[in-house]
């Protein structure tokens, strides 16, 4: 017999690491328009986008005018990812009220990602925590790989361990640990958070499954038994995997959201309101998403 | 914690259950060979037909120059699906070794699918069942719609139950419970799981999950808790969702093996020789297929 929690707090990652890969429409209105959609559901933090140079990631250009058009609502907080000092600068003229940092658990991925290793990156944000804390930013960590890295395979998961005490010593309020290529199983994904719970506190701890390889579901469901209550996932499973061109990445909200029903555990959002959200997304970006649920609601709506 | 058991049986469904739906090649040929591949992969069971009228169900015709075609492997029993007595004749004829048979939970379901009611079409079987077996043939009954009929919406278990143990009582020697719109969740599986170990002996029940809502692989894990060591699954997830067009059907034998290898259960089957599988089955019907799985290794592959 498996736990679950009353409650969960579903962290809506679409408008940053969902579009952050899209080859369509991302331009300053569309993420506005999704940001406000998602914000009227009700979901208490969305990610909506981050501060890194446009020449790297052009889908994320001009995030602060994304937050000066949105219509702010006082329930949800929305959270900027920054890389580097640079775009903490941007973030707090933006006034954004949390911000994201990121380490992987890997050197080889973290060398390629940010041509530094683990701890060089760990370093780097040292200052700009401080910073961020001295103006009343909260932050919030993102340790990706932690199921296998797409380069090294398996990894120690002492490693991970050692990445998330840092992040929370450092100053996280919370840690999102990341399934970055899904390739995580329920019996693994169990065994790593049974010993993450053994050094940090699991209300802090998020879980970020991509559904690569379809497992995304049932480690969501082997994470609520071990107590988690923060779930990150992407509205429509936007967002792809940058490792396996037309597989699957970020989990989809309402796939999530439709098994957390079934559980009777409360999210405060309404399936049918992430569905239109979805069919938005959808014909604004002419293609199928990656959502189950959205995909068997809409077709049955026009059957 | 979850338990599972050391060994789990699949029964492909793949060439009856995922191409009796299928617009595209659906020739003997086809068929067999597909067969002859599900074989070679080590699948203890393969349902490879149905002796039904091809005026119903064209894609099926000609099951029995199927089986004649096919390499039997001694440790594959191939099993047809019989819809009355004339099926039943061809069946014998065809020198098959099992037969399965099916009833709804639902008497709408049950009117649409054979214009009979549930205690009809049980009443029906009877004399088929006595004359499988006066032959040697074993029969397997199928349960649809335990989690929901597309007609009625919910269902009471004490029917499902009711019809469970009657197809045992009949003679079957395992019952297949089919949540025919995918619509169940892993708390409503298992409920209606522990409500049925109550009645009838575990280890005769199989679960057939359709993935339409994306919940399949999370519902195993709960079947899997419950002792249940039997699924059904469709390679390539062939086989779609006929209430909701475009929507997932049968869950993916890759998405299974893979989950069932994360946590050490033993198939007797092995991923890369299905993923060839589902490679040869896309090709042949040119279109994408339904499992995650082979989508991300085969995109990998080819990156």
């Amino acid at each position: 017999m498996f736990k679950s929690p009353q409650d969960v707090v579903l962290i809506e990652v679409g408008p940053r690491d969902g579009l952050q890969n899209e080859p369509g429409d991302t331009s300053v209105q569309f993420r506005v328009d999704l940001i406000d959609q998602l914000s009227n559901c009700g979901f208490k933090f969305i990610e909506v986008g981050s501060f890194v140079s446009p020449k790297w990631v052009p889908q994320m250009a001009n995030t602060n005018t994304v937050l000066q058009k949105i219509s702010r609502s006082p329930n949800t907080t929305y959270v900027a990812l920054v890389p580097n000092m640079k775009g903490m600068e941007m973030a707090i003229s933006s006034g954004i009220s949390e911000i994201a940092i990121f380490s992987a658990v890997s050197n080889t991925f973290s060398m390629r990602n940010t041509n530094t290793t683990i701890s060089q990156g760990l370093d780097q944000y040292v200052p700009i925590v401080e910073l961020a804390k001295s103006r009343g930013i909260s932050v919030r960590g993102y340790v990706s790989c932690v199921m296998g890295c797409p380069y090294e395979g398996e990894v120690d998961s002492k490693t991970t361990i050692n990445v998330v005490e840092k992040l929370f010593s450092m100053g996280c309020r919370e840690v999102s640990l990341g399934d970055t290529i899904g390739v995580g199983t329920p019996s693994n994904v169990r065994k790593l958070l049974k010993s993450i719970k053994q050094h940090v506190p699991v209300n802090a701890i998020a879980v970020h499954f991509h559904d690569t390889y379809g497992q995304a579901l049932a480690n969501i469901l082997v994470a609520l038994d071990e107590e988690i209550a923060i779930i990150d996932s992407s509205i429509g499973g936007l967002g792809g995997c940058p490792y396996a061109k037309g597989a699957s990445g970020n989990v989809a909200t309402e796939d999530v959201v439709y098994m957390l029903d079934g559980l009777g555990v409360r999210t405060g959002l309404i399936l049918d309101e992430l569905v239109s959200v979805s069919r938005f997304v959808s014909n604004k970006l002419n293609k199928p998403l990656n959502s189950k649920v959205s995909t068997a609601l809409i077709s049955k709506q026009n059957t």
